[in-house]
């Protein structure tokens, strides 16, 4: 039995939701232990919210928090920011210049310009960075990167793929909602930042190719809203593939329906994360085949990622767990001293730097009348 | 009873498939009698062909049958237009300038100087014009249409259109592949004007929007390919909805993949052509509903062109048989000088030109590095 | 070409349901030419109901049509048999003792005693007898039943199939339920006979395996109904294979969700009749593969049945026009005085008597409180 | 901050595989702490295990563990019992005669008469007694039960259950299998007793009702197997309602297919295991409904148990994490004098009974040629 990793959390209070998530994230597969927290952006906040959790210490802020376990003996290890994305940069920052490792929700920060500063501030640190783009924690979104990386599918062409939503159909005045919609806080893209980001991602992540131009035509359906709600990329890969990505708040009947289909010369897949323990896989010239999480031609990369057996669904927490299991190895690799154990993959500053590039190349793009530009 | 309808076809010889397709479809609901053909390019294939279909009469060519026919005194009233698309020009206006009816499969004609020829000799003619846009022809692509009409998605914002296919994936030697791959024969868009066509001629169809001007990234992935086998659109509505449209030939797993997807302020619709008999309405803040051809929640539009109880499926033939049985409506109300009946509809040679337009469009755009342009 | 075969009809008339879909699918494939009829039970009717569909030859009663046909040098050489069930054995009796072929809809009488009896005539003439269990005339169910025969699955062990429908949840009173849940004109089955015997059926002709015995539980759970609209019923096959199969007219939701699942030794298959292009085919062992109508791994007894390529989906009419087209080429076979062509299979009598029985054993068992009895 | 729940655990060794959800759904909410382990049948495994999983305190034997955590200050307050099905009533009977709640495994024990002592021991036990039927914390199952409760689909006629799985189709030696297929460890029942008690109190929870007499027809179809591996029984629920159940674990492509529907006077419902966050509701006479685990339509029975937004899937362990968060409700209403909190639900010594009810009754109707059988 592995001593668990002390972890501190930054944002989550209360009324937060991906908070949340992340505490169940890091309790399933029992490598964590919570154990101090600045979980609000007041004082009392943090206190009761540290306090409804029963944390050990509590923190006012993130600073102070940085400060204090760094020196303490048994200090945290690693710490996970769950705030709003402006706040992103300023918290890592902190934790990093002292060594903690930092686990970070996405995109990375609001801006650019914070991005970069905070690649540079990873590269100089000796902690380890990840970032949660949770779906890549889904044992078939591993299965269908293995596959490509395999070549069962062939040289790729064509990539599609989208994340509608539809909870900002009308103008809602929620919490979730709020900050998400502030470009102060959530930075200048709306749609396209919390999860045309995600759509990029598991594109980038599945394929193994990058985006090298776009044009992106982005609109705020809503009247007065500030951010775009929905948004239409084409995608330009390097080495010739080309692909579209759609992501709306506005698409009424969708709840998460990130979906991703890619072609490739010899196949396709296709996966959706609202029924994400199946794959299609379908070779040219043959039946359609329908693999399944640890089912029958399900292979290595699933297998590691998967606790039950097929028919029993996995879902979205097992995949979030599956990042912060993934960081753990990382962890306590570095804790030992060891390489990272072969197969351990997570996203990193540079995924996110990659992110946040993409959400400006959109918004550069759309505000030119959807020219293509270069990332 | 009413008399059938004589009916004469250009093309659809022996080795052609979609001349099939409308002798079924003409015979399905049993208003067309089939009693003339000029079914290919040479003479003697046109002779075998009519034989083998033991057709009452039988010509050389399109031109020759156009003559005698239009003085027989049971000659034919209507024709159907099945050749490769460079054909339809020349043939259909042989047809119309004798007063018979034209039933012209898409798109229009290969080029859009030939559409817009066309379609000034459509004006000119007492005869009607038909163009088999068979997807237009599907119950539940009625009920889609009949709900937007009556405003139950309230104003449109989004519109995801997509035919993919995958029978072009490698080199193919077939007929069917030959002469859509020849820009002499089909025209300047491959995937484009093959199905994407169809894409546009659906979104438009269902919305009753007309696309104002779109941004075309076009590609021919097989090497050596002369027209595109995929088409990747960002488009823009009059009146402010914005839609992608996806076209491909190269998309391993995909057979007839056509799907359109439209959100409005209030609602969604979604439909597939390979599961035709579903349509998926999902009103905002409610459960999905899931209506079916012919069952609870289906309205008039969808009755009108539905043969039997829900749960026993009609498929291609019947939707296309539906535009044929349009078509009859309108030659029947013609012949005995009445008003078209309530109800009816058929894709128009506007439809046709607006489809040349949009491949014309497409070709430009791409050529211009995926650039905005109008239709 | 070969000339179109002569065929009456008997019932079907005016608001009858199924006499209709008989004449579309007689014309899907042009093998068949519709010159008489006896539409209706009185002749008012039949001869509204014959004028009404511009038949050249009306008749009052099938008695009359069938003395007169056989004497006509151009008579009909085939007749359609529509009507309710409790008619099928005297109409059939008469057209079979003058030597013209006998397509009949299912189930193959009202009692058992008149299928035997008609069994005897069919035996005795020289006519053939074609019955419409239109269902096996689905191009996939004709792969499943091929993949059978070829040893795909191994020995089968577990067969589940069920038919539920819905429209009998209430007590209707419109003239479709009326003769179908009276015994007098349905026979002593309700659901069973209805519905059952389709399922029944079916079950036979995709295994190959005979029922050898079952117990039923039959309800009817409608107040006032006088047959069953709801059948639980166990199986055991010759050879050792068991089954479920359950009918009812009483599940709200379904439509006509025909369904079979076959489990064998090496593998499994699944077909529903609300989506009929696909064939589910699940060795053990290998991930599950979707066999599309024409596509990819689809053999040729299904091609055989096919009209369109995959992804174009073929529906009820086009499977029912299979049993008619099967038909075609059996009555062309002998007119020609050839053996029957190989692939070439339809319903009949023994079929029809197969499915009498079933229905009779299910009202036996059901009778003795769910009793084994054998067939 | 509530404390903790100090827990043990019977079973759940290295090489076990229930032992291990069952750990993970104890942790998902935190309101579980591992303390104390007998984790094998033999004390140098059971030392083993209770290392690897570092434990505090670890003992040879259940017997053992029970009378010194009953002594311990701090001792555990519950236990949770992963063993083989026949070691279930013996170690129960420990805890509970402590005082100590035990949270056991299904079946409830191998034998009926094992099965009666040990609900007269919860009887007499001031301790609860929660049975991991997990199927019943899914929140869709929530829904359904609810739903049927309001009267949303009126009164019950029709119940079909369903759990086929495929891991027996052949004869296999790996661990899960062998106990499960040795009847003096499993019990009399093999599929029936391993996973027909799911779908038979799947049913019971959805619809409220009891099943009151079933004929069965078991078989073995791996050759040497002793229990069965494919069960088809029918079902005569009290109050008129009728079902059938189906249970195998020889029908390949079915990994572990759960799935029940509900069909009542004016609705029906259904839900399927693999894919848990869908139901379906069908009101007779309207569009179909498919419901999503905290979307619109979903009432408080689902939303209770619900962590996460609608589109993110929860699956099984959070089912599974269901059960122990109600047992933890109730274990904490206990602690603190209070009555159970509204909604909480979870199945009881009394569901066990009726399993083992079940299990007997369709090994006893399956003996006597699956005549009818009173539970």
């Amino acid at each position: 039995m592995t001593r668990r990793i002390r972890l501190g959390m930054v944002g989550g209070g209360n009324d937060a939701f991906i908070g949340g998530v992340h505490r169940i994230a890091s309790r399933i597969d029992d490598r964590y232990e919570l154990v101090a927290g600045a979980l609000s952006s007041t004082p009392e906040k943090a206190q009761a919210s540290g306090e409804a959790l029963g944390l050990p210490r509590i923190y006012d802020d993130f600073k102070q928090m940085a400060i204090r376990e760094a020196r303490l003996k048994e200090g945290i290890e690693a710490v996970a920011i769950v705030t709003p994305n402006h706040v992103h940069y300023a918290a890592a920052r902190e934790f990093l210049k002292r060594g903690i490792h930092v686990i970070c929700d996405k995109p990375l920060t609001s801006t650019l310009a914070d991005a970069k500063k905070l690649a540079k501030a990873a590269e100089q640190s000796d902690a380890l960075f990840v970032l949660t783009h949770n779906y890549t924690g889904y044992p078939m979104v591993r299965q269908a990167r293995e596959m490509v990386a395999n070549g069962e599918i062939g040289k790729i062409r064509v990539v599609q793929v989208e994340y509608p939503q539809d909870w900002l159909t009308n103008h809602e005045e929620f919490k979730q909602a709020e900050w998400r919609t502030d470009p102060a806080r959530s930075g200048a893209g709306g749609s396209t930042g919390d999860i045309g980001t995600h759509a990029h991602n598991l594109a980038r992540f599945i394929t193994g190719l990058e985006v090298e131009s776009l044009a992106a035509d982005l609109d705020a359906f809503v009247p007065g809203r500030q951010v775009d709600d929905n948004g239409h990329v084409m995608l330009r890969f390097a080495g010739g593939a080309k692909g579209m990505l759609w992501c709306s708040q506005v698409a009424p009947g969708n709840e998460n329906a990130l979906r991703i289909r890619v072609y490739g010369e010899t196949g396709g897949l296709e996966w959706a994360q609202e029924d994400p323990n199946y794959l299609w896989h379908t070779p040219f010239g043959e039946p359609k085949r329908l693999i399944t999480r640890n089912g029958a031609g399900a292979g290595d990369a699933a297998a590691r990622l998967s606790r039950i057996p097929p028919g029993h669904p996995e879902g979205y927490l097992e995949g979030f767990a599956n990042i912060y299991s993934e960081a753990a190895e990382a962890i306590e690799a570095k804790r030992n001293g060891k390489p990272l154990p072969p197969g351990v993959v997570y996203p990193t500053i540079e995924d996110g730097l990659r992110g946040v590039e993409f959400i400006d190349a959109c918004v550069r793009s759309s505000a030119r009348n959807a020219a293509w530009v270069k990332l």
